[in-house]
Order: C-alpha cells, then structure tokens, then sequence
C-alpha cells in the first residue's frame, strides 16, 4: 500500500471490537418504510410479497454467514441476526459486522425485488435503505429475552395492525377513527373487537403474520411460537 | 411501542456519538472486489463502466444528504464522503450515518447496475456488498490531508495498475514478470517503462483513472488535481 | 512477563483513545465533598485552607505534567486540567490519563492534608477522594468556551453561595428561610441583598473566591476574570 | 446548577457504561513504583510493610464498596476488584467505577503510609500513585480465569524475584550476572537454583509473598492457592 504524507490521518480511525464470548445480534431496519411502503402501495396490514422478499433476503445472509450464524428473526422491516458466542467474524469488529450485514442485505432485498414484484420496478428516487447495529449480549438467557422480546413485539404489532387495517377496510373507520376504539384495548378485547366487528378470527391468520419468519442456519424459514421453542432454537449454543 | 417483561435487553445497546465540531468522513469500501471484478470481467486496470456505476451511485448519496455533505470522493471500489463540521444528521450516532450511508450506497449500485451492464445479469450469489466506517476530524487541514491522502493513493494506485497491466497487455509478461518488473521502481520508473516498454503516455490517460472521481454538493462529477484545488474545494467550510 | 493459559482474559480489555489534535481536558470533582466538608467542619461558603489545599496539590499535577498541560483552573472541590492539542501523553490512553490524574491529585492531596489543616488528623474513615473524567475538544473555541464555562460557574455559585451564607450567619435566616430569600433572584438583586442586608459588598470578597484559581504551567497560581483574559490565557496553543 | 452560554460544552462529554450482567474488574497499578520502591528503599524481593499497606488500602476499598464486590486479589503494586454480574454502581459508568476506585485507594495509601512506615515520612516530589482501568467478563469461567491468570502470574514473578534477589544478596551475584543464571531456566531448576545455590527452600517462603493477597467481601485478608479453591471464593456468585 502507498505511503505519503497524508498517511497520518489513518491514526484517527478507532476499530472498535464487540466483547469476547458475547452473542451478538445485528439488527437491521428500514429506514422510512412507512413512506416507502406508501409508496409501493404494500398492501395493509401485512403485504405477503414483501415480507417475503425480507425473507429471501435475510437467508442470503444467513446463508453467506453460516458459520457465524445461529438463527435470523424478522418481521415487517427488521431482520435480526444472532451470532455465536465465540464467532470471531472480522475479528468481532463492531463496524464490519454492522455495515457488511446491512449492505449484503440491501444488495439482497434490491436484486430480488423484481422476483416479488414482477409489476413494479424500483424507482431510483425510492429506493429502500436499512439501518443497522450491534448489541451483545453476555449469557444464554439474555440472547434468549431478546428474541423472545423481538417475538412478543411481533404478536402485540400485528394483532393491533390488524384490528386497526380490517376496521378501516371492513367498517369504513377512519384512520382516526380505528386509532379511537383502539385505545386502551387489551388483546383480548382487539381480539373481541376482530370477531364480533371485522368477522376475522385472529387465529386464523397466516402463521407469518402473527409469529413473524425464523430463520435457521440450513436456511429454513419457520413461523412458530417462540417463546415456546425457545429452548430449542439455542439448542447447542 | 409495546412492552413486555423482555423489554429490558434494550439496555445493552449503546448509541455512541461522534464528537461535535469535527468533520466526519463515511469511507465506503468494496467487499472483495477483487473476486467480485474478476466474476463480472471488467476490464483492467479501469472499467469505464463499473467507474461511473461507482458515481452514479455515490451521486445519489450525495444528493440525498446534500445538507450535510461538503464533497464526495472516490477511485476503484471505494468511496469517501465528507460531512461538515456542524452536521447533526441522525444525531451524529455513528452506526446510523455509516450503516445508513453504506445501505443507501448499495441499493443504488444494484438498482443502477442493469443501467451500466446491461449485457450481465447480477448472479444472486455473487452480489456487490460494502463496509462503512465514520472517522472524525477535528480541524480543517486534517480533513484536507484526508481527502489529499485519498487522492495520492489514487494516483499512486493507478500508476502501478496501469503499468502492471500494461505490461501484461502489451508486453505479454505474466502477472509475475510484471510484478517483478516494477518492484522497487519509482514513480518515475513507471512513467518510463509504459512509454519506452508499451508505448503509452500515462499523461494521455483518461482523467477519471488518474484522479478519482470528486462530487460536489450539486452532484456534478469532476476528475481535477486534488492537491492543487484543496482551498476550493473547501471553501467556505 | 509471564505466559499461561489463563492469559487470554487480557483480550476482553480495550484500550480506548482519545481523538489526535483535540484539546483534551482532565476534570476531577470531589466525591460527596457536602458531606465531606461538613465532617471537617469546613468554613462557609468559602473554606481558604481547603482552598489552598486544593490549589497546592493541583500546581503539584501541573508540574509533574507540565509538558503537557496548557493550565488548570479550579474552585470549590473540582479542578480542571486542560492539555495540549498535539500532547502524545499514555498514547492518548483515556483510562491511563484520567486515573493517573486523580491519583496524583488524590496522592497530593491526603499528603498536603496536614499542612493546611494541621490541628484535624484525616479520620480513616472520612478520607477525600475524587472522580475523573476526559473531554476532547477539537478547536480553540470550544476549548475556551470550556473554560469560560467552568469560570461563569464559579462566580454564579459563589455569589448564591455568600448570599445564601451570609443570609443565615449574618441574618440569622434558617436554610430554607435563606433558600426562599434568594429563590428567582437575579445577579444584581442577590448584590442589593448582601449589600442592604447583610452589610456586605460583594466585590470587596477575595478574588479566589470571586475568581476560582488559575494555574499556569509554570505554577504561578492567578485569580483574573477569565473570560477577559481569555485570549492570554492560551496564547501560543 | 446555573446555566450559561457556554454550557453547550458539556455535550463533548460522553458516558459510556459497562455492558449489563457482566463481572466487572477494577485493576489498579502503581505507577513506576520500580523507582517508588527504589527510593523508598524497599525490601528486595518482597517488602513487608509495603505489602501490608497495599492490603490495608485494598481492604478499605473492599469495605467501602462491600455491595458490589466480591473479593479483590493483590501482588506487588496491583489489586484487582472484582465487581458482581448486577452490579449498577453509579449506573455502570466506566469512567466513574475506574476513577472512583483507584482515587480511594490511593487516599488510604497515602493516609495509612506512616503506620506501616512510621520512619519514612512520604516525599511531596517522590508521591506514590497508581493507573486503574475496568474490564467486563461476560461468564463465571472467564471472571474465574481472570483471576487465576493474576495468580499465576503471582507465583511466576515470585518465584523468579527470590531467585534473582537470592542470587545477589546471598552469592553475591551482580544484577546481569543473577539474570544470566536465571535466563531460560524452569519453575523446577529455579526451585533448585534457591535450594542448592542459596540455601533457601521456597517452599518455606511466606504464604504472602507466594500466593498473592485475597480479600474476602467481609474483609478477611487471606493467602491460599487461588486456583485450588477457586470454585469457593466464587460460591455464590
């Protein structure tokens, strides 16, 4: 490599690294998907093809990072990764990790749009983005509460999109209006509310929906229940 | 947002900033491109087309944050682009400028591709990716003698490249010879060896490959001396 | 140094730095000193042998750094240390410089005791220790501005501080009589207050406590307006 | 607290914190204490009253912050403190946990240095002070191991100090030429080295010298084979 007298400002560079013997999770976001999906009119309150285009994207990821990966989780627009305890994937340094995850995504969800939206090119002023970070998490149970946590997230999302998109389609709410008898509401009563209002049994909603997609290291994309499989998916790590 | 008894793993997130007052540099770099170059065949030392893909999609980028950003920079697969002093942008947290600006970056490029190959499809296995780092710079001359020291690299690297492959080309020496022809030489060395051994100017080369590619905030793309433009290309920062 | 298995801990250690070409400053602030200084029965609002105590051992870090140290600044129970742009001190090692720094302070401190408070024996169970903390500043406005800070505070204090004291020494005011009396004022009105009732014109009150302490790095110990001689203060740096 | 213009400075502060349920290391290390000593003429290899002193201060910090510790271990000029799993003292801040803790025990060392050298009065220009730092340990074996490596690393220096120590006081041996007998030789031959060569058994050493310095959260100071009883001093935690 090339030597001047510039080099010296390579000493203002830091190259942090993630803790030793911690999981680590990166977590990737869309950025503005709100406006995005506005944009390429995603149907409401789960859009089937884009979620699977987040799928098909994150087992890329899984996949070109088998030997690090434990397992992906994701719904709507975030995708997490679990990485193992003792992965030492470029050297566990943070900013590799974070931005290398993401972009590897992006390139993913970009080059299979056309795949599951045949109908629909991609507008250069439009196009999606994605955040990203990494946390560590020191033990076995924590990394197990995070997932669980993303899990719980997913159901309390979805049930309340849900309620708040079959008011407006099937009652002819407004949005103000859905926002309204929402408020407060229990699951139990958004559940009620679904039944006796909207005539939608919540649990006959697709599996995706309502558990969002796990992904395993082979590449799977399971919908299940997990807090109750929990124990299972870190079986061995 | 919702909240579940697992809500406590947020804890273990940190949301570092880069210190205020300080120029901050995003420096984008391709992810084995080496192999990548190789895989799609373009052309050596330069591909005129993967070049302007590069810009064009940096372009965006610039045009996207151009409240923020004072001048892009780039040659070969990476790009650098400088925020100003004074950018609040995502509250200057360091994952979410270099994860979002390496995210953005890259959805360009794939969405951009078809544009500037049209002939090569983009193989699902074997797609562009990027990292992204955040460095910052306290004062205005540390941020000049960055972009300085990108701009002699460039130079220096693209001396090299085109007489290695020159050599190559024209002269028919293997990858070794040629290696072996260079070592130790000069920049001198060089310049002589492709006019009185290939029979080629660097001078007449075009002016892309010798200077890298700088983006103004108004997006234009200029190929100038770096070196010899610094006080204008900063003015006024 | 010796080698064993065990030796792989020293990898879970970081060796954080701070950013080149910023000032750096060092401050240290007394750990709960309200109740310190009421166990050694202190003088209120203002103790001069705790002061002094406070200068002497902070000219003493002043001198054991002095290469690289452009001055130090105290009042009541902190001390601010501010460093040369370029200094190289521990490779710029955040822990190594503000733990090296209070220790000294602290080390000087508990040394000196005896001389200015020769009648009252440090109790081992009462002893005075400090905290520690690094600020970068990249430019030679934030870095005045810092200072301007920490000399704008001292006087803000210092005059509620022998207003709220003298009210209840000279006045016989309760805490909370004095408290109430001074609650909502402004500068001038807690000046008409010392003045009218407590007999007491604030600008006759020593410098040191008006002004804090200024070190110089050849240990001249100065008590000016700040903010006034600001551009003095760090001509040459 | 009162605000001014220039309060904005505060914001190039930052607050870093220790990743959650991780053991905490607080690591104190005299600064040049080779000269320290030497100017304070300490016993060769192993000084008594130094060492007591060290312990002394130790303990002091152990009572202080008996909450969150649970043991520190000792050698030389070092202590370690090693801090539970959930421990929040003050919010986990690194800089305040380092900074604290180092600024304490060098309080007590200085406080508590006429009793263990009632007569050597402590020189204002030769004060001893120390660097400190934190390191986190995600898991009960790494935090184990920690401190197993502190030990060993005990017995190593121990063992090769009396040696070399033994070598010159007792066959009179220049430094280089104690050195030189000891270059490359094993645990076993140094053994041997005292016994034939210097009539000493290290056997017969003091507990102290050999084992390095425990002490419980109570406050009991103990000497015993670390890695033998490791699993009891961890009971619990």
């Amino acid at each position: 490599m090339a030597k001047s007298r510039f080099e010296y400002v390579r000493e203002f560079e830091n190259h942090e690294r993630l803790l030793p013997e911690c999981y680590i999770v990166v977590r990737i976001d869309g950025k503005k998907f709100h406006e995005f999906s506005k944009f390429y009119e995603f149907e409401k309150p789960n859009d089937l093809n884009a979620l699977k285009l987040m799928n098909a994207s994150a087992k890329n990821v899984v996949l070109h990072y088998k030997n690090d990966i434990i397992l992906a989780y994701g719904e709507s627009d975030e995708y997490s990764f679990i990485l193992r305890q003792n992965s030492t994937l470029y050297n566990r340094r943070t900013d590799k990790i974070s931005t290398l995850f993401v972009s590897l995504f992006t390139s993913n969800y970009v080059a299979l749009w056309t795949k599951y939206f045949p109908q629909k090119g991609l507008d250069i002023k439009h196009l999606p983005f994605f955040d990203s970070r990494c946390v560590t998490y020191p033990n076995l149970k924590a990394i197990k509460d995070y997932l669980s946590w993303r899990f719980v997230d997913t159901h309390i999302n979805n049930l309340y999109n849900t309620a708040f998109w079959m008011l407006i389609k099937k009652c002819d709410l407004t949005t103000e209006g859905a926002e309204e008898r929402l408020r407060g509401t229990l699951s139990k009563e958004k559940h009620e509310i679904l039944f006796s209002e909207c005539g939608i049994n919540y649990n006959d909603e697709p599996e995706m929906y309502k558990k969002g997609s796990l992904i395993t290291r082979k590449g799977e994309i399971l919908h299940e229940d997990v807090i109750k499989q929990i124990e299972h998916f870190f079986e061995g790590f």
